[in-house]
This record gives C-alpha cells, structure tokens and sequence, in this order.
C-alpha cells in the first residue's frame, strides 16, 4: 500500500525552510515510543490530537507500528519523502539519525536530544561533528537539547512539550521563540490566561544551527503573526537579530524581547579597560533600542505589551498621560515612569479651556482624577479629548473599585470611545479579572500590576525605529597603518598612531631605547614602560609622570633596569616619554566587536574614582556625531563639561568627534580590530580638542 | 423607649483609646443618609450587614428614623454614650460636628468628609483649627479625607467603602494601614483572591491626628494582628511609626511597608549641599530598614510577602537556596536575586556528599536542577536536606509545568515535607492559579511571578532587627558652643569650631576684618567672604585659593571690595582665611533633623564631579563607628581610600570617627540644630587624619 502511494504520489518538490520548518507535508520522529507514560511517545499524540495533515512516521526499530501509523526501523528506510524529522534520540544516537535524514534529504531536522554543548566540553565537540554532518548533508538544524516547536496558525506542533499537549492551541498573531523550552509552556499559558494566542512557537535549545535570529526572520514573514515575542537567555547572533528586526520594522510587526539581564560577562576575557566596563546587560539594551526591539523586564510585560504596541509605530516622545479615578493607584504607575524618565503629561491649557466649556474642570496637574462614575460622560469627553491630543503619546487609565465593582464601565466608559489612535493601557487597582477580561477581549492592552503597567509602557515609549545604518569610511590612512602593522597588539605609540589617522589628536610621544634617546626633550614628560607583556605597568612602577629634563633620561634607565628585573621573560619594546598633558576631564574611549551584538564603542570616565563608579556609554558602531553627542549626555559626569557651576566648559565637541572616529574601527574588514581604547583621552577646554594619551589596539 | 434604655443602661466607663477606635459600643453616622443610592447612606447599611452588635445612630436633621434606626440631628441629640463617630458632612460642618461630638464625650471621631489640608492653604487651616478643638474636646480623630476603618475580627466595618461593601469580610491576622482610602479596597481583593484575610484596616486620609505610627502602635498590641501592611505615600510622623515598628519587632510581628518612592523632596527647601543630595527614598529606606520594617518594592509583594515572613524573625544571612524544575524559570529569578545583591547559595559539599550516598547526584552549581517528578522521592529528599541546612537563609522551590499540569505535586513534594524551620517561597513559572492556592491554603509563600519572589525574598533578605539606640552623648563643649552662638546661622569659623569640639579636626583658619589683618599670614590659603547673605561664593567670584605671603591681604581686600559692591545689603561678617588642606578624598558629611524621619547623618562625594553622581549613605544618627563604617562602604567610590591599586590608602578611621561625631547632633536637645554640612571634609593618607576645611550649621 505504501509503496503504491509512494509510486503514485505527486511529485515531492523540495520545500522552502519557512515550509519544511513550519508547514512540512510530513514528519518522521525519530525515536518515537509507543509507550503512551514515556515522554518519547507524546510528539506522535500531540501531531494526532491537532489533527495534522501530513504524514507522521513514527521511527523504532522496535515496532512496525506505533498509535496506527507504521513505524520504520531507521530514517533511512522511510518510503517517502520527509521534510521534518524531530528526533527523540539518545545523545549518542543522534549524528547517526541525522546522517539518516541527510540521506533521505530531510530539509529540517529538530534535535529534542540533549547532552550536547550545554553539558560541557564534550557535548560542545559533539555538537560541533553533528553541524558539520548536517551542514554537507544539507540539513537544518534546530536545537539541539530544544523542545521543539508549533505551527499553531495550522495545527502542526512538532514538540513532545506536555504544556503544548495539555493547553488548547488557539491560533492567534504572537510569534514566539524561546532559548528556554520550559518557557515555552510557561508563556503559552500566561498568555492564554489573558486571551492572547500564538501564531508560531518555537524552543531554540542551543542553536547550533538555525537560532533565534533566522528564525525570527522566518517568523516576521509569516502572514499570520503581527508580532514576536523572544524570551533570551542571551544574544548567540546579533547579527541575524538584527536582520530580523529591521525587516519586522518595514513589515510593521512589533519585536518585544524579555533578556535575562546577567551575561556570559565572566567568561569574555577583556585585555582592556573598556572591555570590562560594559556589561552584558547593557550592550543588549543597545542592541535592542538600536535595531527597533522593544525590551521589557518583566515576564507579565512579555504578556501584556503586545496589545498596547501591535500594528503600531515607534513613538515621537516620552510623554504620558494620566487618567484615574484612584489617586493611590495612579500614584504607584506615576512613581515607577517617574523613576523610568518618562514624563507624566498634564492637560495642556487649551485641553483644560476646552473641556471647561464643556462644564469640566479638571486641574493643571500632572494626574487627571475622575472618577469613572462622574456624571454627563465627563469621563468618555475627557478620554476622548485625550487620546485625540498632540501632548502626550500614551494614555494610561487607572481604575479603583469600579473596575471590581462594576467592570462593565469598562465597555461603557472606555472601549465605546477609544478609537485606537493611540496606544492606551487600563491599569486595574484591585483584583479585577473581569474588567481586564473584557479589555483582553476588546484588544485593549490591561494591566494587572503598577510595575507591569509602567514597564510597559517605558518600552514603548524607550521604542525606537533601527537606527540606519551610519554612511561611514574609516580614512584610508587608518586602514593603511594597521595593514602595515599587521595583525598583532599594538603597542601606545602605534596606537596613537592609528588613532591619529583616525582624526583624534595625539600626545606627541615617542619610544626610545634607551636614556641617550632622551637626550633633549625637555618635558614636562610622562615615562613608561612598553611592553605586550606587562599588564599593570603603574602598579608595577614602571610609569613615571611629571618628568623634566634630564630627569628624562633618568627615568628611562630606571624603568627599564625595573622592568628587566621584574620580568625577565617580558619582550620590551623601549620607553614611551609622551608630553604631560593637562585637561578638564579624562576619559576612556573604546571600541570592540562584540562577539554577541557586533561593533561598539563605548564612553567612560577615566581616573580612579571613574574606574570604582563604572559610568558608562555604549552604542553600536559606526556612530553618528549626534550619536556621539548623545552618548556624552548619558554620563552625568560629564555634565561637568558642558560649563557647569563656574567650571569652565570642555570641547564636548572634540570630545563627540573623537567618539565618532573611533567608531569608524566598525568599517574596517572583520577581524582587523577586536578591540581598541585610549585611556586617558584627555578633553581640553572649548575649542583646545582632545588629545589621545595612550591606548592600545588589539586584533580580532 | 430609648428613654428607657437609657436609663438602665449599665454606666458606660470611658473606654481606652483602642476600644474606641477599632470595638465601639456604640457609633453615630454624622451625615448619614436614607438614600441607598447615596454614598452616606452606606455607612450604615454595611455596619448593619456585618451584624454590628453595638449601637449604630444615625445622625440627620432632616429625618428620625433611618433604615430601621432611631435618627438624630445633631449628635448634641442623641441620648446615650457614644464611643466612635462617624462624620459625612459637608467640609464647612466638621467642626460643629466635632465641637458636638466633644460635647457629648465622643472619644474618637473617623471624619470621611474631605476639604481640608489636601486641598491647599485654606484647607490646612481648616484641618488646624478642626485639630485644635478636638485636642481641647478630648476626641482622637481619624482623617479627615479618609475611608474609615474596619474591624474584622469582631464584624466592626465604620467606612462608606464600596469595596468594603462588596467583599466577603473573613476574619484574619493581617492589619493594614492606608495612605491611599483605595488602595484600602484594592489590597482587600487582591488580599482575598489569594487567601488571605486582615484583622484590621484603617484608611487614614490626612492624619491631622492618629497617624500611621499611632495607629500602627495600637493594631500590633492587637492580639488577632500578626503581621501589619503599610501603604504608605509618605512619612509624616517617622518617630511614632518607629515605637510601634520597635514593639512589633518585640512581639514578633513583622511590619511590612509598601511606599511611594518618589518623595516631598521638591517641597523641602534645603540649603545645605546635603540636603539637597539625598533623596527621600534613600531616607525612607533607612529608616525602615534602621527600625526592622520591611519594604516591599511592588504591589504583589505586599500581597505575597507575608507568608514568607509571619512568625519570623530577620535573618542571619542574605543566601538563598534555588531548586527548580525549570532552568528558564529560575533563571527570572535568581537573575533578579543577583541584581539585588543576594547570594544563590549552591549545595554545600557535605549536603552534595550526604545526597550521594542516598544515589542523589546534585552538580556545585548554585542551582539544583531536579524536576519534581523525579522518582524514589529524590526531591523531597533534597528539599528536607536545604531547608534543614546551614548554607541558606531561604528556600525557592521553582516549578515549571508541572505546576500547571499536576498541581497535587506541590502537596506531595513540597508541602508534606516542609516543616516551616526556614522561609520558603514558591515561584510558579506557568499560569498555576491551582498551585498557588494550594500554597496559600497551607500557608506557605506562593509567587505568580519572578520579579515579586525576588522582591519578597530581597524585603526578607534585608531585614534586620531595629537598630539598638546608639548610647551616645554629645561632647559638652560643643552644646556650649552652640548655646553660647544662639540659634541662628553660624558661619564658616564658628561651624568649624563646633565640629571641632565634637572631635573633628578644624582648618586652623581665622576670620579677618581686613588687609591688616591678615598680615604676617604665610599660606598657602583659601580666603573666601564670611557672610550669611551670600549663597554661591564661588561662584561670585568671592572664594580665592592657593593664595600665599602678601597675595592673602591682597586677596582679603579685593574680595571685600567685590562682595560689597555685588552683594550692597549683605551683612558681611569678615573674610575666612584658611590654610589650603591636601588630601586623598573630598568628602561632604552633613547632618540634618529630617521633618519625617528625624536625625540623619549623611555621607557623600564633595567636589563637582561628584555632585553629579550623586552618590550618598545615609543612616539615622547618632550612629555608630560600625554604622559610620558600613556607610563609608556603601559608596563604591571611597573603595579608592582603602588602597585601591597603587593608591595610598587614606585615613578611613579618620573618617568613620567624624562620621559618628558629626551624628552627635542627634543628641542635642531638639530643634538646636537643624542642619549641619562640613563641606568639604578633607581625608588625609593613612594616620593624618581628617579635617574639616568649611561648613555651616543651621538651627532648627
């Protein structure tokens, strides 16, 4: 029978990845059991329980049948064309199961197993030879040690997941993709709670192939879903998230990532300052502000900001408005946008003569209390008149007993007005399922907590569309020096070097080799020690400033007698004397390629005390002067520039100029730079520039 | 027949001020009205609903029998002892009413009617005179602007809430106190839907009277109270709440606030740098913390925490111990844990040992990673060895789908085996309504999502027993001083003179009444304008450093020349001549009488920089050496004193010991001294010591 069908069936063309990935006409499970207690058996139930189409091939050496469906002893012998596989495999079996698929010409295969890269080296090994298995065999990968996904738009769940088993699949529009599989289960039903259903769902487990980023990219495709909602862990590929984003953004479907905020920090080993500056933390904040992802950091935001932003666009301002029948209520939202940096947007004066004229006085503060009961539909023309008004770009309402009591002036006060021009958010006060009930059901975004209200809307309103990609050339001298130096750590005067090509000023130093090569300079000088091999040179003694003369040369032979002393084995390149250089501020200046988000530069404060305060700025390179700019008001320090108190005011300028040359690094080809900093950039007063110090440059 | 009743009536002795308040034997509603659909007539119907056992009269001109009960005019009317008064007037009748209740011996009086002092100047004087004619009456009052308060352990609800109304009203050991008349009803069903029912509520409204802290002083002597819940939007009496915080540590029942962070700060006008620099959350923080009250951060918390800490005492440590079904999950939530400074604590090695022998392989992680479902009662086994164990203060039991799926596992696996010795707090990754009411129904700390488990383990995790009162004296010579100066502003020298006799090393300066006097003066000097009329010296121009031999005299006369000439009115007591200080670290150190928390003393960064970055510790005063010594820590950059890379380290014992000598204002009598700055306090290298190089001080 089946080799008739097999003969007779249509032509199998292959499939696109969306198809074999989401919609594949037939699934083999590899490993399936048909012990209904094991875990192994369930994918086969779930695929029959939703109903699927296509074909399940059932794959155990064991049985010729499992749950009606003929089971075969080996992918390999399948008498049909497979574009899925799941495999439920023991660890070890699984390169063998993926030769299989590769044989078969198995566009997708989707790893349940685990043992692989999150146990250690070995695994790492292992799933290092399955990739490349799959990769010549062309074969997708998705996971391993993943829960596998749901095509809920069209009832196909390729997953063994008791929570996709036990929860109705409800299509809906949210895409979801989820580097924790538990996760999976845990949103699917905080969100169905809520009245909210997914489109897509997907465990990515370890990524070893297809990840968040390129399924993402598939997902913002999908028709059905108008939304993604990614619950990281942390950022395997920047890159293709990026992509992804971008094209989201031009298809008008919101992104909404939940990161959890502790990074891989410990395991990167950064040679420099800056390296050790930025946390993991916020260079994702970056990533995602700068590539258009709205982040929220609460998991119930993850469930209730889809509402408040789908089929939306990025905001102009900051600003929200206030609207609430419960002044301790409203109190909580306003005191956590308030320590968020968002502005609680009062009636302006026309609104305020407008509703007047109406018989409605309602004060010039911040909050508008109204009680939703009030009389005459004062609460409806007041919603109205705000959701229409150019002053705000969010409306919250707040809502005390009512929204207990009497939910359905919800209907009555709200959504019979709310023309949807604007996102609007109902906070409920109390306890008050049905109320957020009915707002869930009518679209409208409802909050049940101050804290997931606010920070709901902080993300919103923090929304950005991607950032377009900076028009920027490094200068060709640049690239030109660091050729001729070739791939190796520079040493301070080479670096200034490049950093002066760049178009940042440089100190003016130079090396000797020995005190004679002094002879003549006058200082005042700073005297160091150069070496690829000594990390700590002023704890080490090997720095001397304020040098003058002949206590130049002085300094050179003590440094270096030091030096040899201390690290015999330590290759020393000679002595840097550099002018003295004096300024209003001192300040580190770095850029790396983040293995995770790409190019950055980052701003901090220099000296000690900057060190122990960790103030820093982060962008994605290259960076615009504005961009720049806006890097120097993040830093509160730094406002000491800008003339503060009687203090003369810095070239911020200089200073904005710098950051952006050094963000040209970005331009370069991949790999020539890793990482550079200078540290001291010292900022002179406005209109003197800023001179690089020292640095160093490290190749990728 | 009231007549009758009356007079054989038993004598009705004057009941304690908590009878009154919470069990009155009788109540008049002021203002009640027959109306059903008026907000004054609830009064009464909900008191008649709860089956009130006392007396209820309503008191109305227009009527003589309302819902079943005899009706008066005017209190002055009603022939019998009246323990509690209601009033729902119009703002304009209070007083009469007051003034009636006074007649009538009224002990205390719960006033809904609003109109006073939340709603400007005339209202505050409004509240003032109501305040006064209570006082001389002898009658408490409770608001104005409130919603009443609620017995519930005896059925006693004297409120016009709806909410109160509206729910169920189950007896049970949680008091709560409101700023908010709402939040009251809010944290009533958010309170009810996950089990947990109060013994007392008390709306408080204005406070022009009995106060959070008075009240709350009251509700723990309460034998049915087991723990209180403060709303709190702001502290207006911090040292009555920290009595009844003290004796509730003394009674074993944890007090648990909830309080608006953003503060009064814009309406107290602070003249010093310090006051200025700290803002009332960080004051609010210490203060709760410095008087054993937990703070919660989010709504829930205030909800979940309870169960965690009921019957407990503070902790010894801040470690947690996590075990979780689900890595996503636990992830939430010790991510959020590590953000707040709290430690995972992984298996000890002897518990990893002790579990092995019974074939239970736990890794060194700081999370142990085993499902519930795990056979042979390997979970239970491992959860009985943490809560029994040493290595952690509390107990999180994550739960991934199997809270969802199978919610009896929680009875099974968690509760038949948890014996309460240490907190324990369940967090449900999924939407597990079933599991948390399971939890609730034991009484065991269940969390709906990781942001309040981390915040209700960090409240716990932060708790400390009320800071023991410093024994401390102030050093006579400097009340002297202070005595002799009077209470006005004091100037530079005599500030410096006071803080030396505290014990803090002077400048060695001298105020000079022109060019000769200065004469003979060799510097380096700071010479800066004495006067109390001139607030930005620097900045006008009138401050001159590094001045040296005759350059001071010539210093002295342009500087007087310059302030009389800018400054025409300004008294001008002289010119500060100061020899120039040099050390490692500028320090402001302040102290100021709070209005709300009382004697503080405050640690921050002195120079421009710093006062951009804001950063400060602040604790009540007097404190301690070892309180002196934990603020020095707390400010990331003073780690510079302590040698940090090649820096020598400073006199930070020096500093600890002008810290504790500066909070000895605290000892004064009050209002001596309202405020006090030594600005900047100059640290000296290990063993020099401190010194005070200027300041102020302000009376109270």
């Amino acid at each position: 029978m089946d080799q008739i069908v097999m003969t007779d069936a249509p032509p199998h063309p292959p499939s696109s990845l969306a198809e074999a990935l989401f919609r594949p006409r037939s699934i083999a499970l590899i490993g399936a059991s048909a012990d209904p207690a094991k875990n192994t058996s369930r994918a086969q139930r779930v695929l029959q329980k939703a109903g699927y189409p296509g074909r399940i091939l059932p794959v155990n050496p064991a049985r010729t049948e499992i749950f009606g469906e003929t089971a075969y002893p080996d992918i390999r012998a399948v008498p049909r064309p497979v574009d899925h596989a799941f495999l439920m495999v023991p660890p070890a079996a699984v390169e063998q199961a993926i030769a299989g698929c590769a044989e078969r010409g198995v566009r997708v295969a989707t790893i349940y197993s685990a043992g692989f890269a999150e146990t250690g080296e070995a695994g790492r090994l292992r799933q290092q030879r399955l990739v490349a298995l799959a990769r010549e065999g062309g074969v997708r990968l998705v996971g391993p040690n993943c829960l596998g996904l749901v095509n809920v738009t069209d009832g196909i769940p390729i997953t063994n997941n008791a929570a996709v088993e036990a929860e109705p699949l409800e299509p809906g529009s949210l895409g979801l993709i989820s580097q924790s599989g538990s996760m999976m289960g845990a949103l699917l039903s905080r969100c169905r709670t809520r009245g909210l259903s997914f489109s897509k769902l997907v465990s990515v487990g370890n990524e070893c192939d297809l990840g968040v980023g390129e399924i993402a990219s598939l997902m913002v495709e999908d028709p059905a879903t108008k939304a993604v909602l990614l619950f990281l862990e942390t950022l395997r590929d920047g890159g293709a998230l990026a992509r992804a984003a971008r094209r989201a953004h031009e298809l008008g479907k919101p992104v909404i990532a939940y990161k959890l905020g502790r990074s891989e920090l410990g395991r990167r080993i950064a040679v420099s300052h800056t390296g050790a500056m930025v946390g993991g933390d916020e260079l994702a904040d970056t990533f995602f502000r700068e590539n258009g992802i709205l982040r929220v950091d609460t998991l119930d935001g993850l469930v209730e900001l889809p509402r408040l932003v789908m089929g939306r666009q990025p905001p102009k301002g900051r600003r929200v408005a206030v609207l609430t029948g419960t002044g301790g209520g409203a109190a909580m939202v306003v005191d956590r946008l308030g320590s968020l940096g968002i502005e609680v947007a009062g009636p302006p004066p026309e609104m305020r003569r407008h509703l007047a004229e109406q018989g409605i006085e309602v004060s010039d503060s911040p909050l508008i209390d109204l009680p939703m009961g009030g009389g005459k539909g004062q609460y409806t023309t007041v919603l109205r008149e705000i959701v229409a008004s150019d002053h705000c770009d969010a409306v919250v309402a707040v809502l005390g007993s009512t929204a207990r009591l009497r939910p359905a002036q919800v209907n009555e006060n709200i959504l019979s007005v709310y023309d949807g021009s604007k996102p609007l958010g109902v906070f409920c006060a109390p306890q008050a399922d049905e109320a957020l009930a009915i707002c869930d059901a009518a679209g409208v975004a409802g909050f049940r907590t101050p804290e997931t209200c606010a920070d709901a809307l902080n993300a919103y309103l923090n929304w950005r569309a991607p950032r377009r990609p900076e028009a920027a050339e490094i200068p060709d001298g640049a690239q030109a020096l660091l050729q001729r130096y070739g791939p190796r750590r520079l040493n301070e005067a080479e670096a200034c070097a490049v950093f002066e090509a760049l178009g940042i000023e440089g100190p003016g130093s130079r090396i000797v080799a020995d005190a004679a090569g002094a002879a003549g300079l006058e200082g005042p000088a700073a005297v160091k020690i150069v070496s690829p091999d000594i990390a700590h040179k002023t704890d080490a003694g090997l720095v001397r400033l304020h040098q003058r003369g002949p206590e130049i040369g002085t300094a050179v032979r003590e440094i270096l007698a030091r030096a040899r002393a201390a690290f015999p084995s330590a290759r020393i390149e000679g002595v840097l004397v550099a002018p003295m250089q004096q300024g209003l501020a001192e300040i580190i200046l770095g850029y790396r390629h983040d293995p995770e988000v790409g190019p950055v530069v980052v701003l901090g404060l220099g000296g000690v005390t900057a060190e122990l305060s960790r103030r820093t700025a982060v962008r994605l390179a290259p960076a615009s002067l504005d961009t720049a700019r806006e890097m120097i008001a993040a830093i509160p320090e730094l406002r000491a520039l800008q003339g503060f108190r009687n203090l003369p005011p810095g070239d911020v300028e200089a200073l904005a100029r710098a950051i952006r040359a050094m963000s040209l690094l970005a331009c370069l080809p991949d790999g020539m730079v890793a990482e550079a900093e200078i540290n001291p950039l010292i900022v002179r007063p406005a209109g003197q520039g800023a001179v690089a110090v020292d640095g160093l440059i490290l190749p990728g």
